[in-house]
């Protein structure tokens, strides 16, 4: 299991374009299922899944140590590759015992117990219906080298406090059209998004959406579901987000600073690249 | 509604300490419910609430766009100053149509449905039931100094991705005892105590636990359940871990950089200061 994946990438430089590759850390989803039964599914990079698992039992109350613990196992089916991304629980003592009165009040449960699902109504469930976007509204360089300082001009309480993510959107030409911040990544992403929704101003078709941080599968979502063209990030994107953008028609940039981003998907709306 | 508020630090640079203050970025629950039934409760910066909403309903699939919005509200109750954490949807069309099988096949739906509960239950159930940690074992300035240096030689995929965050515990002599990485803050914190939780290590009593990001809320309730003694972070804590790391009995570091650290709370485990 790779904490890291080779992905090709377009590096543009101060005008200049090279074809290469660079590595993402991988994202994917993880199904926990307790006896059987489908719990919580959370975005991770693959490795030490017993581990995480057991951490995210006790952090949700579910246990209260190890004795709680009975056998935490990947689901095995030849046939189905993804079941390292599925991991069943079987719980001992008072957690088993508490287990019906905890999971009635928390959530619904589904009724997942055969091994041939093997996380797939669960996982698929998180992917969007949305159709690929195909608008292609084009963006010259020159403006996505100037978001990440008209985006860091926005972020007002980041430069008091240091702990805040910001989102903004764009069009094309690099006008603003809204920003916010929030303490949660997708929290900021949901703000903008939001408020162009209650202006009845979705599907945001010919804008970018600008990122402080990195760029997550979850991001990616939500773009697509606005209607976004393009995701423009400071930070690094996850394997999943690349794959994502990919599947959603979405031109995604990654490491936009001095003057240099990668193009991870879709580059055509790039002028010039 | 601001998004920062002054804190109380202790500010340690090459053996001197001095008494000031500082700028938090504000972290708060907000409880969505739909019809008056609660839906989510996410951790955000308070400010924006609708458009988070909306932002938030259109990525969870609740809602298509702006016409299956009907009215967005806080809960406006004089007696409960918390209200301004609770917003009320109401859903028009289809979107009202179809939530209870939304609401059916995601999670149980708690039966909220009068305004003096005002999201205790919700928001309260979020705080862990642990009692605070007394336990003093101490530790020098000296290795908290050094400690990014030593999380940051663990962060192998790191160098290579730019996309992970890392989490490590070490001992109050700055041995390391685990770390890991994933794409998830949270993630690689769950993987850390996970681990030490399955070779049945817990408490965590006389241990240290490093992150390479900033402090939320679920930061310190996994430390705190874990019992760990003191949280150390690179980068800034959000009030609301501040709050809580005061109330748990954590010593809570942020800014852990360049041989300088701010302590927010519970020094007394700092030799020296």
């Amino acid at each position: 299991m790779s904490e890291s994946r080779r992905v090709d990438v377009i590096r543009v430089t101060a005008g200049q374009t090279r074809h290469t590759s660079d590595a993402a850390a991988v994202e994917e989803p993880l199904e926990i299922r307790l006896h059987d039964r489908s719990f919580a599914v959370i975005m991770r990079t693959p490795g030490r899944d017993r581990e995480l698992t057991a951490g995210f039992l006790l952090a949700e109350g579910i246990i209260d140590g190890a004795g709680d613990l009975g056998a935490v196992e990947h689901c095995r089916h030849p046939e189905h590759p993804e079941g390292h991304n599925v991991v069943n629980v079987f719980l001992l003592g008072e957690a088993a015992g508490r287990l019906e009165t905890t999971l009635a009040g928390r959530r619904n449960v589904l009724a997942n117990s055969s091994c041939g699902v093997c996380g797939r109504v669960s996982i698929d469930s998180l992917k969007t219906r949305a159709l690929p976007i195909t608008t292609a509204t084009t963006i010259e360089a020159e403006v996505l080298h100037d978001l990440p300082d008209a985006l860091r001009a926005r972020q007002a309480v980041f430069e008091r406090t240091g702990g805040l993510h910001a989102a903004a959107l764009f069009t094309m030409d690099g006008s603003l059209v809204a920003s916010d911040e929030d303490v949660g990544r997708h929290n900021a992403v949901d703000k903008v998004i939001g408020r162009l929704l209650l202006e009845e101003r979705l599907p945001l078709t010919g804008h970018v959406l600008a990122v402080s941080g990195r760029t997550s599968f979850e991001i990616v979502q939500k773009a697509w579901l606005a209607g976004v063209e393009v995701i423009c990030a400071v930070s690094a994107p996850s394997s999943l987000a690349i794959d994502l953008a990919a599947e959603a028609g979405i031109t995604l940039l990654g490491f936009v600073r001095d003057r240099t981003f990668n193009v991870y998907s879709h580059a055509h709306r790039i002028r010039g690249v």
